[in-house]
């Protein structure tokens, strides 16, 4: 007989099937009891009215799983939908001991540290769980959009020969006899590979050595990199970059409909073109609510929030594009604004009032480069495999980079990116 | 006016468009000349008659990147197909040099250090190209033949804190003020995951620290990685992966259809239920024709491309599992096949005589992990986190890993890997 799913039990009234799942609850009343049984679908109730099954049940810890055969009907406590009746039960697998917190609970009201060392099983929680089916029907609805615009997917090296991007914030590998570092970004590759394919993404980790410890930082995740030739602008970009969230939200929505109801997910308010605001816009407005009215050369966590919040009142948005950041705030490649000395062709895009997306045109000519590294004063040696690209004609061309996790957490109003991340790497944890 | 792509040409006979791309070649003739331009679609004729005009255009380098607007008229060579007169051409980026080789002719003939040194100009030639456009196309089809079945997409961290899997191979990483090392696999987080999800994949890289400089390795590839719970045994896990194969054949050839004719590729033939043998039994075949008719723990390579030319003359099948691995050439994980002691519930499929997945049934009993370990002599506690899931309950679970590279390279007959993979990691390369 073939295995149902708990969620598809009222399909199968007045039939006898066969659930497998994990054994949430058992509560006993006076003369029968309901098992709680859960599966990857949902939860499904067994009604028990033998006292040597109860007792039989009685005596598993919590989190064994179990095979159930029985006959579906409606449920007798007056409720709708169905249940399992008159059931026979195997163990599959008897837990090795009570799990040492209750996942049955609407919550799991757990310090982050203890949800954190016992991620194998409070993942189990369907709140828990939901989160990383959104992140999955997220990450397939980025892949989907790109697709569907003629993006072809690459996997670029996670082991680079030398720390060039950012700088210090690398991790140093032991590479047989040669010192080699984790990769802070696709950045370089997935430019390189517009000159073969024009358009390419890739969805893969990314590894920053920073040593902060707070809720916004992780050493390891997953970025959503994109990367497109024969732009105009900056704004081709920004374009692309709408359809993608657009395209995520909606794969979300259609992928992981029962994840976010349960979850109480608020969908975002995303106009169909984004708001967008320049750098020197921005910063006009924050001088009048910033206590020293100073301009910086770039936007503090507290300016995005400020961003955010007028973004929602002026457009009822929850997305802004921040576009044209100066020259200083940007890395080497960024092509500048010709229209406006010392800012750039750079912007970011914060969702709910915080940066979501970094992504620009890049520069393209070679002789650019050379005159970018130059001017900061970066030997361009450990880049000839990157320059090499520029050298043999590259056309205008600019990108985008997505924070998987920041996406989630920003979507479920998670207050630490380690919630929507599986098996957080910072400074103090590398387990589980 | 909106681009059009080099292949689109032909529907917008007598129209006006606009062309981008790279200048592949100029063929000089007497009274007029053909510039190529290459496209990510393939290539287009422009015809020059303007003496001005191809003195200018001989002038650039190969690989400039140009705008090209002219009228869409049939090639007036008599070939089929359309070409573009009358052009009006824009220098986008001037190539700063001649590339070293000559992207238009129809093959490369490079030595194989030279084509990977020159990976950003030579991935640019279509054969190359074509190469990864498969490679992405058989991710997809990897991707969406789960997710119909019902599997998460999950990405587990690549930085772990202990080097438990395949002992020695691993490469350390300096993580802050301790030693971590980089994941072999994500084998043991996706039988965590098996317990949140029951079935769930990954698509990311994989490290190696082999020190072995041959066609077969590489020490950084894209593993394409499932589990999934509640099996019989290893054959509900076989079904899954014929399923998968077949996705991933289909979605190349419904997705890289030109790229596939490009290169000639011969498709394989998969029976609609993959054969299969059983190790003891693929061993009695091979004592009939090895030297010393002896039975090893294991199939070396020449073993496997025997049984692969075995299974093309005995079933016409480019696939043959073989199943039942003798438990000393398998992880502690392994199920053992209780009616057979010392043989598991583990196999490989082999494509085209070379191992291109491994997979199989785990253990799912918490005790049974203990004494698996205990009787390889291994101390359980580096393990506790990947243990913990096995205390609290878990289904009879299985899966499997996928080569991306392996797969891709056999199905096109590369015979080295490194030509699967856009920027190879090995003993002597780490650029570009």
């Amino acid at each position: 007989m073939n295995r149902v799913l708990a969620r598809e039990l009222p399909e199968h009234l007045g039939r006898e099937v066969v659930l497998q799942g994990w054994l949430s609850q058992l509560r006993r009343l006076r003369a029968l009891s309901f098992l709680i049984l859960r599966d990857r679908s949902g939860t499904a109730q067994v009604l028990l009215h033998d006292p040597a099954l109860i007792e039989r049940i009685a005596a598993l810890p919590h989190e064994s799983v179990l095979e159930v055969r029985g006959r579906v009907a409606p449920r007798g406590d007056g409720r709708s939908g169905a249940e399992l009746q008159q059931p026979a039960i195997d163990v599959l697998a008897a837990a090795h001991e009570p799990p040492p917190f209750d996942l049955f609970r609407p919550d799991l009201d757990l310090p982050l540290p203890t949800l954190l060392d016992y991620a194998p099983l409070s993942l189990r929680h369907p709140r828990r769980k939901a989160v990383f089916e959104i992140a999955g029907a997220a990450a397939g609805g980025f892949r989907a959009s790109l697709r569907q615009e003629g993006f072809v997917e690459i996997h670029t090296p996670k082991i680079v020969a030398a720390a060039t991007e950012g700088g210090a914030n690398v991790f140093p590998v032991a590479y047989f006899d040669k010192t080699a570092y984790l990769a802070q970004s696709p950045q370089f590759y997935k430019q390189m590979m517009v000159g073969v394919f024009e358009r390419v993404f890739e969805i893969g980790p990314v590894f920053r050595a920073e040593p902060h410890d707070t809720p916004r930082h992780l050493n390891e995740y997953v970025s959503l990199d994109a990367e497109m030739g024969f732009i105009d602008d900056h704004r081709t970009v920004m374009a692309m970059l709408q359809d993608v969230i657009a395209g995520m939200l909606a794969a979300v929505v259609s992928e992981a409909g029962p994840a976010l109801a349960l979850l109480d997910a608020r969908l975002p308010d995303l106009p169909s073109t984004f708001p967008s605001l320049h750098f020197t816009e921005a910063q006009k407005l924050l001088a009048k609510v910033r206590p020293g009215g100073e301009e910086p050369q770039d936007l503090a966590p507290a300016d995005e929030l400020w961003l955010g919040a007028w973004a929602r009142r002026e457009f009822s948005s929850d997305v802004l594009f921040v576009e044209g950041y100066p020259a200083a705030a940007r890395p080497f490649y960024t092509h500048p604004d010709p229209d406006r000395p010392g800012y750039t062709r750079g912007f970011d895009l914060l969702f709910r009032g915080v940066e979501l997306v970094t992504g620009g045109q890049r520069l393209h000519r070679y002789e650019d480069y050379l005159q970018a590294l130059a001017r900061r004063g970066i030997d361009p040696s450990p880049f000839a495999g990157y320059l090499q690209a520029f050298r043999f004609g590259m056309p205008p061309h600019g990108g985008f980079a997505i924070g998987l996790e920041r996406f989630v957490a920003r979507l479920l109003g998670l207050e630490n990116l380690r919630e929507a991340t599986l098996f957080p790497r910072d400074l103090s944890r590398l387990e589980p």
